[in-house]
């Protein structure tokens, strides 16, 4: 059971689980829902346990109920549709429904370890979602497992329906608050287009930044990621792929369905090149595939170098320059390492602020750097997270983004769907009623 | 105050309102819903009046307050988002936006008389919706009057935003249930890219239907319409344009960010061709201009030949020719004419029963002729509605969709953010708790 404590965020309160219920199928899940009801006890849904947020660490005196087990998988290519059980990876849901030439698009880099469960529990983003959308524009339909038991089934193969409530949306992303997910209908699209790849350095984080700006502005990239110094030489320590250790900022873009011109290609290079890119241009299918895995890696890179506490905040795009610049204040002034990458073209980033775990000062102001940049994104007009959920650790922050108003109506949901508070208790809402 | 009593649905139960708000701001919008309040007065909440469901209908000792004077505009193009009152109209927004080279795709049929807030409280589809999707995949933000005449903000311009439970895509949707919309944050891609046209003519309903089942498998159109004899027929005599009114069905399909073969154009020509089609063929844009506006013109085309129940069915494409069977046979039953019409790539469809007001036995055919095409729908797995709501006409219908345990928990948010059930009574919901 001490594998369930806690998911992939560094959290230090975490609690050794009452039981771990490990599912096979919807009516494992309602009878032990319907046993903690009935009984009053806190239940953490888990997918893979893949979560960077803290949803699925364990809170006292509660059970886990894992989907890991749930894996079924069924195509309908006639629908350009899948009916799959949460447990699966999202890598498998990949490879089983490219068997169909058929392509399920979102792609968290790490969609090799996560569960469709967990995608759907966060709304998952990915590399590819800053033009294919993120998981909610894929989910069609769900079978939820509600707090008294009941099974039901929300939506189905269907592109278009608007009949009642969307309930479908209102449980992609709800991080196990209001329901467990048990089956998950999802919209497919034909095999992924070919697509092209450019490679941009810079000298400088703000000319990187103000070349994003400007690209979104006009140009659709199906990528358009970023990465700073610290996780270039990190992936490069990892992985050894001659990444430019000098430079100061990277740029990773893609494009496809491109015109016969390749008109976007060469605009985002020409755009690069004007902010100042010390070098941009387009790399080779094999290349661009190891700096893509390059960029994936960057989370597990960064964490050789000690503790993380990650990061998954937001901004308008054009003030992706003035983050950067005011994470890295934050850094100098808690004298602390943070490594900044980004899904650039989504405005959405992953500072990760690296801490040695023995060092109870530096965690101390590792930990005030966290809030910090979760302030300054706020400060911003921007977003604590992007993708990753509010789990428990960034939920002492929810409040100030959203305010009083959204929070007590979000509350009201969560009432109306869980009133005893029994699903994922401090996950979005604190344990007890503000 | 008799212009308000319906929206442009066939209802024939409206009354005269007490009263109808024309609100200029938000905070016309907050006084008038907090003296509803007060006086438990109902509110039927309105954009431009185009609904095709009976959404905005009027029910007993009712206020309307009508969004129509509430027109802002801020396109702002750093990052492709605009800020808009609920007010303006699709096309107003469209061309406002296109000034700054950008493109807001939803593009209802109505395009050119609906309102954005319209849009957003049904989460309106349209004719490119088969490849850039329906309005809520366009709003990042929605400002909303609750039932106790707060004002409340979600959302705002970020492309990727997971703090707290969806709220956002909870009021997309929501029919005026569960708030008033009182201004909109919408996202923008770059300016439409071009694209090409294909016109196929068949001589029966089943080979065009089996060419849209096969193309939405493997292609993605950026349109793709269906038309049956009768609405080609009645288009003709509305508009002129030279169409056959001979065929069986007609399908007008789009495609655009060509790979440099125009394989995708080659690809439909050949389905539509292998299916059987009389013709197949690529138009020039000036006829494909045409040919979009006369299915665009479908609606009041038929409307010509009496008052119409519209019907919003949507079905698994695969079944789509099943359907269109069906609906043959309810119209021969029956004995009542039904145009039928489609965003066949979205399995969406929009059969009109058309009747004589003046005869009341066909009056009462056409009635029953609508309750059994969506129960039809709803046996091949489909939905009442995919893209106009459920409004007062189609709600009788709702339960046997979607089942009582969905409508309960859906009647619990209802509750939840309209104890009193002033907001839209009728509409989705009963008007007295079932």
């Amino acid at each position: 059971m001490e594998a369930y404590r806690c998911d992939r965020a560094s959290d230090t309160h975490t609690v050794m689980p009452l039981a771990v219920v490990l599912a096979e199928s919807t009516a494992d899940v309602q009878v032990a829902v319907r046993w903690a009801a009935q009984h009053g006890v806190p239940i953490v849904p888990r997918g893979a346990g893949t979560g960077l947020s803290g949803g699925a660490t364990t809170v006292a005196g509660c059970i886990v109920i894992t989907t890991e087990r749930m894996r079924a998988v069924q195509v309908d290519a006639d629908t350009r549709t899948v009916v799959v059980q949460p447990g699966l990876l999202n890598a498998e849901l990949k490879a089983e429904v490219a068997r169909h030439g058929l392509w399920y698009p979102p792609d968290p880099a790490s969609f090799q370890i996560c569960s469709i469960g967990g995608n759907v529990a966060t709304n998952a983003g990915g590399l590819c979602c800053v033009k294919y959308g993120v998981t909610a524009d894929y989910v069609l339909g769900l079978e939820v497992v509600l707090a008294d038991g009941r099974a039901v089934r929300f939506g189905g193969a269907l592109i278009k329906d608007v009949a009642g409530l969307p309930m479908v949306k209102l449980f992609v992303g709800s991080e196990g608050t209001l329901g467990i997910i048990t089956e998950i209908t999802l919209r497919l699209l034909p095999a992924q287009p070919a697509h092209r790849t450019v490679a941009a350095w810079f000298d400088s984080p703000a000319q990187a930044a103000a070349a994003v700006a400007e690209i979104a502005t006009g140009i659709r990239p199906s990528m358009l990621e970023y990465m700073d110094r610290l996780s270039v030489n990190a992936v490069e320590d990892h992985l050894g792929l001659g990444l430019d250790r000098d430079a100061a900022a990277f740029l990773l873009a893609g494009v496809d369905e491109l015109d016969p011109h390749g008109r976007d290609l060469a605009r985002i290079i020409e755009v690069c090149a004007a902010h100042g890119a010390r070098s941009a241009a387009e790399v080779e299918p094999p290349r661009a595939a190891e700096l893509e895995a390059g960029r994936r890696a960057a989370i597990p890179a960064v964490e050789e170098r000690g503790r993380v506490l990650l990061e998954d905040v937001g901004v308008p795009i054009p003030l992706l320059g003035e983050l950067i610049a005011g994470i890295e204040a934050i850094s100098r002034a808690n004298d602390v390492e943070v490594a900044f990458f980004a899904h650039a073209g989504d405005g959405n980033s992953h500072p990760l602020v690296v801490f040695d775990n023995e060092d109870r000062d530096q965690q101390t102001r590792a930990e005030r750097a966290y809030g910090e940049i979760m302030t300054l994104a706020i400060r911003l007009g921007g977003t604590i997270t992007g993708e990753h959920g509010v789990g428990r650790l960034k939920r002492p922050w929810l409040r100030s983004q959203i305010g009083d108003d959204a929070l007590e109506v979000e509350r009201r949901i969560k009432t109306a769907l869980d009133p005893a508070g029994i699903l994922n208790p401090g996950t979005i809402f604190k344990e007890t009623q503000e």
